[in-house]
């Protein structure tokens, strides 16, 4: 359908496909999305001049001073410490790619009002025009005053990782790559409760994981960081292992801390035997692969909007399988995650999101299943309610015990 | 009061001074700040799956691609042509000088919601950690796709005279900076009321202003726009004459289409038989130089919160007297001016705020007063709810009208 759309009417008011109609009346995406998805709105009255004397000239004044005199007090006088800025600069949006700065910011204002929705965390749309590490890096440490935190959303890799490295070292706001952190924690909580409905120990497990991206990156990390027995990344050469002479600095420091069993060859060499699947790839695995797996296997098939094996495929041979997708059980939706991590770090002033505070994040929400635990529910719904507050209050407790909490 | 200011308790709710108290309690500037003055909010519902898969995924990858094929599409589908950024480096905050991004944010917050309030407009504080020119002017290039308008602000002279310019040569939305434009419209609109309600032709007034830096450059500039007889302007040196050695290359530009009458000394030399006192200095005036003023003169003396000279002795020798205070009559406010003029200027997609913009929007002003006119009301209160609609009118339709408009 986009490549018939013609330029808007002259009046602007209406976008016409090649055929006249508006797009809006093909696709009620596009009639959602009309005049965008969020607002800004004033917290304060202005009625008359009184209000106005206080929310501004001459009354904001003596607050300005104070904040010049005692920095701290910025958190408490504006909104900054409730802000975050979802930062991205269009590279690798969705499933789509590249696709630049503008055509982006559909998705970043999605992710500002799941911010508002579900943590009840402000959150604002900042799309760069700009791809280079430290052209990004240098901008964001400019905007940062405003903002009491940093999500960034959608930059590709091997870049993700420098940006958000080196903006963690110049920051001492929360700086969080959702596509990476925000994956792993949920995929960690689904992974505990697959476990603990099977009685299985997470050290007693091989996981294997397709795409050595951004979130396979990430889930690796957290993985081994929670104690799963062994994990091997694939990327699309085969498992990532210290052999290969091929490897981006990235994924040479993955096989440092991966792949203890030593395995080399293709993802489904790899799949022979192991208990757990996890697809970040977008690729496809052949249902003869998912039948090699051990006994009573999990299979987390994550490709959106395509899994990597369908999930009824994957029933027969597996005892749990979740997916991406909210129309199958089991949906791995970062959004389970991201509203109630910031929502914690942001109430206790956090400095930065330590891995503890992940950890803490991904056990709060596995608890939420709690006896209602079920091969079918092994993670709730984004729209449980006990969700956020979870999250919320574990990853704030986690920040006062590891330190970072600021009040 | 400031320097009693001690650190929050460590539960961070309360602040207090030296003597334990809250901030709060002794000044309902700080009660109204707490938590900041404002917050975004969704503006399509989130209730379930059904709604999480238009607004966000799969829904948003559609209208992503639609954008990224016709990238103007982008103002339709997103907050874009309805969002400007807010952005100060902090240098010139209010009356209060360099104070730093921080300490800014309070100000701009409050202008943020002035946007909304008086002008329906989405606006976002941007409160950056830099104050070099290209530094800023960079930053702000990188942020441009996120935003259909960007209104700079307490940014110190002559640095924001660059800024202002550099942005306007590098971006297609409006770049305006309210501290020059804003204060100059709402001047005008006074004025041209003065002028009508004394019968005197704006061709016949000879204007001093006293203060040569961002209010004063600009409302010199539209006064002689707008057909003024003669403007001089004047700093801590005197009047601003091509004959001075020590002109910075702003004011030897200003020197060279103002003072016609080639008046040369101090400020009270060049009031003397002059018809307009507009004051932006923060200085003060002698009564005897009022008193030497031209029979029904027009003085606006706008320092806040203390005017160059006190409205009452004003009154002794002026026609129409007004100040930038809300607790006299005649308040030149900003406020009257910009959420109207952002309003018109997106509301068409304007690339850019042209004079002709801010001359139709000072005019539309003038025009609210109407047969009510008066010595003590030749400008609109900004609670007056005919002011933005009117504004907003008169400036997309001259941005229309002089070929910057794009729908």
């Amino acid at each position: 359908m986009a490549a018939e759309i013609v330029n808007p009417r002259s009046d602007g008011t209406k976008d016409h496909d090649a055929g006249g109609e508006p797009l809006d009346s093909f696709d009620p995406a596009f009639a959602l999305h009309r005049g965008g998805k969020m607002a800004v709105q004033a917290t304060v009255p202005i009625r008359d001049k009184d209000d106005l004397s206080l929310a501004y000239t001459p009354g904001v004044a003596r607050v300005c001073t104070a904040i010049a005199e005692q920095p701290e007090l910025v958190n408490d006088y504006t909104w900054k410490s409730s802000v975050v800025a979802v930062v991205t600069d269009g590279t690798a949006v969705l499933g789509l790619g590249d696709i630049g700065p503008e055509a982006s910011l559909p998705v970043m204002e999605g992710k500002a009002i799941l911010f508002k929705q579900f943590g009840g965390v402000d959150a604002v749309p900042i799309a760069l025009a700009c791809t280079d590490v430290d052209e990004i890096v240098e901008t964001v440490v400019r905007l940062a005053p405003s903002f009491g935190g940093v999500n960034l959303e959608d930059i590709s890799a091997p870049r993700c990782f420098e940006v958000e490295r080196k903006l963690q070292e110049r920051l001492d706001i929360p700086v969080f790559h959702d596509d990476q952190h925000g994956t792993a924690v949920v995929t960690l909580a689904a992974l505990r409760n697959a476990a603990r409905l099977t009685g299985k120990g997470l050290a007693d497990l091989r996981a294997v994981i397709s795409g050595a991206g951004a979130a396979g990156v990430a889930i690796a990390k957290m993985l081994v960081e929670a104690g799963i027995g062994d994990v091997a990344v694939t990327d699309r050469k085969g498992v990532v292992s210290a052999d290969r002479a091929d490897l981006t600095p990235v994924k040479r420091d993955l096989a440092g801390f991966t792949n203890k069993a030593g395995l080399t060859g293709t993802l489904e060499d790899a799949l022979a035997g192991a208990d757990v699947f996890i697809g970040v790839s977008g690729g496809t695995v052949a249902e003869a692969a998912v039948a090699s797996m051990a006994e009573g296997a999990f299979v987390f098939a994550m490709a959106n909007p395509n899994p990597e094996v369908h999930p009824e495929i994957a029933h027969k041979y597996a005892a749990v399988v979740a997916t991406g997708r909210s129309d199958f059980p089991n949906q791995i939706n970062n959004v389970l995650a991201f509203p109630g991590i910031f929502a914690g770090a942001l109430q206790v002033r956090a400095s930065r999101i330590t891995e503890g505070m992940k950890i803490a994040a991904a056990e709060a929400l596995a608890g939420v299943v709690g006896d209602d635990l079920a091969a079918d529910y092994v993670i709730p719904s984004p729209f449980d309610e006990r969700v956020a507050p979870a999250v919320t209050s574990a990853v704030a407790a986690a920040a006062r015990a590891e330190g970072v909490a600021r009040r």
